[in-house]
């Protein structure tokens, strides 16, 4: 700070020179130009979350209906969609976008304390300098100087970790689809870009990979930040310079990450037929439950259960079909068609459709709530913190 | 949760046995427990926050005038008042409590989407049946299950976090304020704590420590639950498992700290006189350059700064008082008494009044602006997240 | 501390009373505890990691030619074995389990030090009834009291997150193998124990996800541990509070992490038919440079490189087995057997086979080096740190 | 990776041209490069450690008699000597940065595995080339390729964060020693530098400070690393690329901890004065323990006992100096030359001496150890990992 004060004031000359740095310390300047680095690096992310989110709000509504293996501890469990599937994406990271919004917008304050959080070198004048230092820079103006109290600092860190986590949860979902044996969904990044004419099974989820590759750094990095909370006095000993490079890291990975992320979903193709293929694998087993319930009423709860357990268990230790083995079983209850409808997965997806609609509606609601933002107008943040 | 839902199929018998845990997924029921475990715990995190804010306030007001040494890298660098640091205190925990409170009270959502987040086995009803658990509960109700969007646990996680932070902060400050040859404020818990007869001189902050300990375990924890974010599919093969204990810990961590803070504030003495001592054994130098301000008009600015800080060498040297040399230095141009005026710390507080009165008023804002919290009146957590 | 000193004086009794705790501070009592406690946690974790490698070690060698994709970037690229993959793990958890090993053997130090330090109520007999307390507890005797000092508590840390990451990969990579699709491992726990006949599809690996549920939890905690290091002056102000819970839940997720391993691979069942049977999907494809080099003496290495990657270009295309559009093109060149065998992953599998050996070898030698523990002979502790 | 090995395979030319990047993979190159930066760090971080260490040798065998107060919780507690104080840092660095270069002269790692591990495209000489490639380099030979084992990885980032603990604590009681009101020790940068001559009061550490802002970055860069251990199959997806940025952090922060700290130590003045001035703060308290065990041969323990308590108890309450109120209790018993004696700090110094030879003896036993490094000799490096 030093430097540069000597050349502002050298910059500005006459009268207006002795008024250059007047009563701020080293750490105002710092922790002011924190926040406004922090705003730009905002408005970026933001940017790229819009775009991501756009994108999956798109296939949310695209894939309403595309059928595809829930999985639970990477086993597949229901059927689902594909379009539930995008939403809970579109969901998760549209609303760690806003909430990193709402902090970018009326959380990052400006800092204006002096040497020792007084102000007293601007005598009477202090609070009033410190506004009107907040309103030019259209940034909140703080209750009382930050210097120690490191919240502006920790509420931004939480929100970028929370943005990378929700980002990192799509980047390996990505991943994992596009597994050489899953295959439901692939990054088409052109030759060069994860697959080759020679090596054309590989379909390497690079911009996904790198989403994941930057996520995963800001637990670590957020951590730090909340440690260094604990500050001595009126200007700390150490642990406010532990803060200057993870939050600079920790803006530049929250931001390579959603960038990695949209070019992902940029060159996202998605394989209906292997996503159905993949879910055919499980053999209608995942609804047994349901022809049990269907037959619970005519031949009480208990048999029924017993019925299509020991029906499973036949299918499963001879490799024959579990409609095949049921239809055979109920002969006289239940034709072939209507167990076959049972064991359709297109008629037990449940609030899929629900859901999907009310992503999308919470996704809009989000977009036009917002409107212009804190870089098209400053002067809408105006709260104090 | 298998025998547990064993057990409570038995409890409630009859027809009414087949509709338990009906839907629902062990997933859905260990994370609505945890946040109603986080809201039983919010409550009691936010009732001993409240004392301590009382605490802070009241030392706010009483100290508004007490003057003190500002301390910068724990260093003394300008005078401030004891009112003004106990408000940097209040402003710091006081905002972290209330960013806890608005989580714990709008934040916190039930859990239910059944083994793959379809509700498919409550038919057509899965929506209404989730906004009716929710609403029994007094938790918000999500838009969609959230089994793999954590961001429910990372908004509780990152503002618990800021709270050990606020907390720990305090807390070093009073442990540095009680060492002995500072002595600025002491934890008085009697004989037996932190203090004894034969050991006068020394007066542990066991409290303070105790706050501390439990603050600095916080950022680890959190950055688990950050990191385990990248959950997988539908349902989570691992990161969900990692979220248990140290969810259950951080809320621990939390609790302990403010709780032990509550215990230092309560034991806290302050000595006014100390902190007048202690200041005054930097003999007037903080405050030399209001001797260059005032006589920058009649010399011109670069010879006043220069005459100053030549006596202050001089004083430094030779061990003289600095108001002995300005006054030889200054004689027909400056009194005595003029000069001990303007080294008289009690002329340069700045905005430290204004600050008290700010912080106070925010508190009280804050007070008044909670009213009954969710414990209170569930019905006000009606938002959805 | 204080009751317990107490308590013990009383059940002492006689002359020997006033000797209890004398000397000693509650520090040098909860430090000495607490590696006492690591090195029973320790030889608990061992012996589990004994299990898990000797498992490894068999699976290895037993499946020392059952050839498998080996995949990066979660995409199958080149063959490889599951022996070359069990040899990996084995080496990867059977180095952290030794660098453990000596950690708990060599580095777990007594601690006395007394209030300061300086055993100075010990008189002249301080170092001296520090070495006889070492000794007689079997742990190292250290240069310095170390209550300031906290390497002994990091480096415990440092080789516990290692073994809980060497754990988290192994399970990891189960979980993925167990995939629905890929099914290559499963975890045949029995019914009831991640599988039923009624989702027979399902191959929950419980014990895997288990493992990393726990490893997961080791980095925050070792964090909270390495950031405790920076302790005050000859005691500490909350970072040595700090330690006491994150290290015991430290040893505990690792004990727990290294159990559920041993558990998962109990459980493990290999099917290499699956193995043979995904590698066959991608239909030679990464073989193709096999017959690029094969062609290159004949042809120029341009030339076949571009009549090979044309080939490739239009079995893609057309959907054509690989060999089957090589043989036609290389008609007069090759025969369709020699265009077969260059394609085979069989013949493509490097140093897997040296690789098993080599760390089977390596396995054996840190085995027989080991021989009996520090349970089994204290004596051999005798190091000073 | 691609364009340099273009670039490489241009500027090698001719028919060794086709042997560039050979059998290798991407990541062979980036791990192998990381390891030898990781050397190249090492040896810097060393060459500043060694001049720590010798600086911190020579204050604790200068300083062998000072007495200064012990501390404990930040209160003084019993005497000690800043012999004994250096020493306890120097054991504490010395042992750091040896564990430190142990990792960096064994355990730095040459990788060479190709795409999936197997070294296939080198046919039957994999290991051998990746002997010779280890050799060339001066790194070590692994058993087993390390794409996804990252035991090296994790044991370098433990050694630097507890290189970075070690150096942290040293600079924190520095900062504390140096304090206003302590003044203990302060950093002597000249004007300029944390001192001025118009606060010539103001002793900033700055190196001190900055040493403690970069240690304080290491616990969650080294979390990350920890965390990135689990990383898939035969190469990551994620994991491998989150470790990039943060292991080149952190050995940036330690190499900069390390050298502010070497710094610090050049501008380091030590004021026995002071130290004794502020023990004497304490009145002899501490030492009142010394006249009851005098005492209890002739009066019983008991009643020396409350005795000595009850003169204590006066001297508080008085304000009267403790000797005076025993002296004039022991009357006849006692003269007030032997009670001086007794609460003379110079004569309860315990194992001060002995612990500040041993501590010398271990870091000549460390430095006569390490001769020449790996920097000096490869050579030296040979073992396996």
């Amino acid at each position: 700070m030093v430097p540069l004060a000597r050349e502002l004031t050298r910059a500005v000359g006459g009268d207006a020179a002795r008024h250059v740095h007047l009563g701020a310390t080293s750490q105002d300047i710092m922790d002011t130009a924190a926040m406004l680095v922090s705003r730009r690096a905002g408005a970026v992310i933001r940017a790229d979350a819009d775009i991501v989110c756009a994108a999956l709000a798109a296939l949310s509504g695209e894939h309403r209906a595309t059928i595809m293996a829930g999985r639970t501890l990477l086993q597949q469990a229901l059927p689902t969609t594909f379009g539930a599937v995008a939403a809970g994406w579109l969901n998760g990271v549209g609303t760690a976008a806003q909430a990193l919004d709402e902090v970018i917008e009326h959380r990052t304050a400006a800092q204006l304390g002096g040497a020792a959080g007084t102000l007293a070198s601007l005598e009477g004048r202090g609070p009033a300098v410190a506004a009107a230092f907040a309103d030019e820079l259209g940034l909140a103006e703080p209750v009382l100087p930050w210097h120690t109290d490191r919240g502006p600092i920790v509420e931004l860190a939480g929100a970028l970790a929370r943005v990378c986590g929700a980002t990192g949860k799509i980047a390996g979902d990505i991943a994992l689809l596009a597994q050489t044996e899953v295959g439901e969904a692939t990054e088409e990044g052109g030759a060069g870009v994860g697959g080759s004419s020679t090596l054309p099974h590989k379909r390497n989820t690079i911009a996904a990979v790198s989403a994941l590759g930057c996520a995963e750094q800001a637990p670590g990095l957020a951590s730090t930040l909340f440690a260094a909370q604990v500050q001595q006095h009126q200007r700390a000993a150490g642990p406010w310079h532990a803060e200057w490079l993870p939050l600079s890291r920790l803006l530049g990975v929250t931001g390579s990450a959603v960038a990695w992320l949209r070019t992902s979903l940029e060159r996202l193709a998605v394989h209906p037929e292997r996503m159905r293929a993949n879910l055919d694998l499980t053999d209608g087993f995942p609804l047994a439950e349901r022809v049990t319930t269907d037959l619970a009423g005519e031949l009480g709860r208990l048999p029924a259960h017993e019925l299509v357990q020991s029906a499973c268990q036949e299918a499963a230790d001879s490799g024959r079909a579990l409609a095949e083995v049921l239809t055979e079983r109920l002969q006289g209850r239940r034709t072939g068609s209507e167990i076959a409808s049972l064991l359709d997965p297109a008629g037990y997806l449940g609030a899929t459709g629900a859901f999907v609609d009310r992503a999308l509606a919470a996704h809009a609601e989000r977009t036009a709530r917002r409107g212009t933002g804190p870089a098209g107008d400053p002067a809408r943040n105006r709260s104090r913190t």
